[in-house]
């Protein structure tokens, strides 16, 4: 017998896509709303997967197929009451009617057409992979990676013993977790990517050790450079062209070039799409009509760092907006979805990449004006066994200290860093209230001074004047440059593209501060920035002026690999 | 040639301590003021180690000695130009003619005087060790930990193969950290604690994972009983006697059972002392008197969920403290101390507990109000290997939703998810506002819905009144209890102290629900809330007074190891 509470009233809910945000709208719109009738429509057989996890199966790190399946068909149905229908693609919206026509996809009853009603519609579409119109390209070793299926497909190959060598096209998120996982499989794996860098998202020196990392587990790695098709033999694929003429020789070709948001179907019913290509939506989801909600990878979320809408394909906040969008539509009320900083992760064999927010490249294209400072700290405390590396780069608004993005590489523990930094970007925080942050610390996980501080630290001192950063990869011929690291060091990991360095450890640099001249710029430089933060300052106070190489010749000798 | 900037004029700084935010107050006044004269004034041989890591290195984690020496007078000296001396023990303070009265404790002029003059004075006294005066507790194997002479101590009784039984008396971060490494050096090791649990300063329930884990490795815990003596024998420890009149033998006692804050200095210079027995400072770290500041476990911070001025013994605040009030010294100017979350962590073999903020148990000391949620979730994906299940307690203000503390125990990332909460709670966050997080994901990482999230969700759904919860550790007997597992996971676990719970699979709630008293109070309990607390709208909807078992089974059974 349920109450008559406003909030729950029966309603015909229609969910089109069962990932990206669908089943997360789902089970909140049951849980919300006992007496509504759900109904999941999804074109693909499975209706909800780890779709995170899919290059974790190839890669046989999750042996077991099943685990795959986060909420089967079945399991939806006896739990949440949801009439659960895959193989059913939804081919059109009418609005006027409130209803949406369905086409059966399973090999029985292809093709078979029907109309389904509803009260509130869900649409989490998702985005597809790119899959380019270029010879070869249609060969059937040619795949992407979206859903089962294509798991199933890939993995079919990779097991055979007869296919050694792969070619992964694309080195963003995707790509970087297939090559990690092919290396498990002991393919001889090769990596295209057209951007000059790895993990074209972030910065290129950010990415560097990424690179480092994939060619020392003995990836081919082919950097600025595209695919102009593929070589075929008998109708499969053999290897692939480049642009710069070269050819690959393969027996398994993988793209990860990108995805296309899903927008036909939206499109076709005249709801707006955005300037940057996802379908429109308010912050209760609500696309422009009120009773078509719209979630996930084909739909633009606020981007925190500069409050414009724009695309962000992850799978957070999909299962947010889901979560948001089912409330919604089975009470008609729901809290708004806040702001994407657009955080993510990936692991790549040792070491891993994470960001959020903008980027200096992101930047750059959006035309935000920001300045960086980038750091290079131990993980936890150095004198505790361990301790791993990691460099951490925080973008700011240059007037106002407001934190805009960071990224970070390294070993264990930059999942932790960005994930601070996002919270308090979630807040609008600037960098002096980054350095204040009280974090947790003891030996095992971190520091009394965290990583986040020291970035924070260098933020606050640039934008209060206190030091001045040069960039990693000036041109540093016009200045004086001043190694303030041991001869030792100096010897044996001279700074790159720094000939005329004069080297006076920082220990002496009060000694010595009448071999320099005082009337000419200077950078100092020493292995990670710290001692050349009290030679900047050491020389500022004797009128130099004067700039402190970031990252010092860690970050600086990057670009001896990255030109 | 110095600059006249006004910032860098010539002063005397004197700095009284070189751990707990000594050395950073003394480092970062010399990088803003190359003019100052800055003397560094420790009273024990070593100026600046590594205070967390000491119990490592009495456990050979830390196998070097030197490790520890995170800053050496030599290295001070030279990098810094500081002024150090140690074995300087600073006994009186004469703020009318601003100078201190020093005397040597090292062997040959032990007890020679001197003053020393300032224009600006900072305090880092920190806390020492309560050293209980009770029969016995003088013998020379009765021990507590501090710094390094305390360290080489214990470990010259560690290393001797005849001392087999160590007794730690105190269950709080050190006396755990020594267990821990006590164990590691295959010692026979007793734990006591006054407290009815270890941990005392988390809620009871949090800590029990604590216990099972050092049960598990083989240590004796006895909690609730304190110690009335020690037991000796030719002037050496033999044992210790328990208020319960239990005698327990050992070869050597380590006493971890509190600090007092070193405040005598301050005290006897007419330096105000606050509520919590702390020296009283203003956001600048200055006492009463403007040219003395006070920085470490000695002093008072605001504490950032009440607002009021506590004593916080830890590290992380010590060195911000420290560094701004270095600066402001140095300077006349510096950016405010923050108030300080009281965010720490600590190792247990393989499980962590982390905490940030008001536990249930400060709050009703303080007379807070507050409500709580807890959670229990894995680290990452669970369809990902090596997922590690932790238990995350969110508290908050029942009225505006605001986040005053959090409790994590578990394996991997319980610091992550306390960082966040912290960070969060820095901005004065609401649960509204953690559940809108856009944390980074990937399946080695986290979930889409991380455990930060599933909290906040629980939290908003409790304080929108979507769902009530019935506190783990509730009496039962009145209530109607539903258990919503299947039965192979009751008969394997059942409900702790609920012979009455009727069991309804939640997957056949629907359609048993016919089985229940719709006019009597419900409570539903499943593992760990998931499924309760879709049963619990399932009940509510049709008509129930319906609370869901907070933790479910998980947490509730804990009750049976903590009663």
């Amino acid at each position: 017998m349920p109450t008559e509470n406003s909030t729950e009233q029966p309603r015909q809910i229609v969910i089109v896509g069962g990932v990206a945000g669908g089943a997360s709208a789902a089970t909140r719109a049951r849980r919300m709303n006992e007496r509504a009738e759900i109904i999941l429509l999804e074109k693909d057989p499975d209706v909800s997967f780890a779709n995170c996890g899919l290059p974790y199966h190839i890669g046989e790190e999750i042996p077991d197929r099943g685990d795959l399946l986060v909420a089967t068909p079945e399991f939806l149905r006896q739990r949440f009451r949801l009439d659960v229908r895959t193989n059913h693609e939804v081919i059109a919206i009418d609005r006027s009617l409130k209803r949406v026509q369905v086409r059966k996809t399973d090999t029985e009853r292809e093709g078979e057409t029907l109309w389904i009603d509803y009260d509130k519609l869900i649409l989490a579409p998702g985005a597809s992979p790119i899959h380019p119109n270029l010879p070869g390209c249609d060969a059937p070793n040619v795949l992407t990676l979206r859903n089962l299926v294509d798991t199933d497909r890939i993995k079919a190959y990779v097991d055979q013993a007869n296919v050694q060598r792969v070619i992964v096209v694309g080195a963003g998120y995707i790509g970087l977790e297939m090559v990690e996982q092919l290396v498990r499989r002991e393919k001889q794996t090769t990596l295209v990517e057209l951007q000059p860098h790895v993990l074209p998202l972030l910065d290129a020196e950010m990415t560097q050790p990424i690179a480092a990392e994939l060619q020392r587990q003995g990836v081919d790695l082919h950097l600025g450079v595209g695919i102009q098709g593929v070589e075929t033999s008998a109708g499969r694929a053999t290897g692939v062209t480049l642009s710069n003429g070269e050819t690959l020789a393969a027996d398994l070709v993988v793209l990860g070039i990108g995805v296309r948001p899903n927008v036909d179907l939206a499109v076709a019913a005249n709801l707006p799409v955005g300037a940057t290509g996802g379908i429109e939506v308010n912050d209760q989801m609500q696309t422009h009509d009120p009773d078509i909600y719209a979630v996930g990878d084909a739909v633009e979320y606020v981007f925190g760092p500069t409050g414009q809408r724009q695309r962000i394909a992850l799978a957070g906040p999909a299962n947010r907006a889901g979560r948001l969008a089912g409330q919604h539509a089975a009470t008609d009320q729901a809290a708004a979805m806040a702001p994407v900083q657009g955080s993510s992760v990936v692991r790549v064999f040792e070491i891993s990449a994470a960001m959020t927010g903008l980027t200096e490249k992101l930047a750059d294209r959006l035309g935000v004006a920001v300045r960086s400072v980038t750091i290079v700290a131990k993980h936890h405390a150095g004198y505790f066994p361990g301790a791993q590396a990691m460099t951490l780069k925080l973008t700011y608004d240059p007037e106002s200290g407001r934190v805009l993005g960071a990224q970070a590489v390294g070993g264990a523990g930059v999942d932790k860093r960005i994930d601070v930094i996002a919270t308090a970007m979630h807040f609008q925080a600037s960098v002096r209230q980054l350095a204040e942050l009280d974090l947790c610390y003891a030996p095992p996980f971190g520091s009394a001074k965290d990583p986040v501080h020291m970035a924070a630290f260098a933020a606050c001192n640039q934008l209060d004047g206190v030091e001045q950063f040069q960039r990693f990869d000036s041109d540093l011929s016009s200045f004086q440059v001043v190694d303030v690291r041991t001869p030792g060091e100096i010897s044996r990991v001279p700074l790159h593209d720094a000939p005329h360095a004069i080297a006076i450890p920082v220990d002496q640099l009060r000694d010595r501060i009448g071999e320099l001249d005082a009337d000419r710029p200077t950078v100092v430089s020493c292995a990670v920035g710290i001692r050349g933060h009290l030679a900047s300052r050491i020389l500022k106070q004797h009128g130099f002026q004067v700039a402190n190489l970031s990252g010092g010749a860690t970050l600086r000798n990057r670009l001896a690999n990255i030109d």
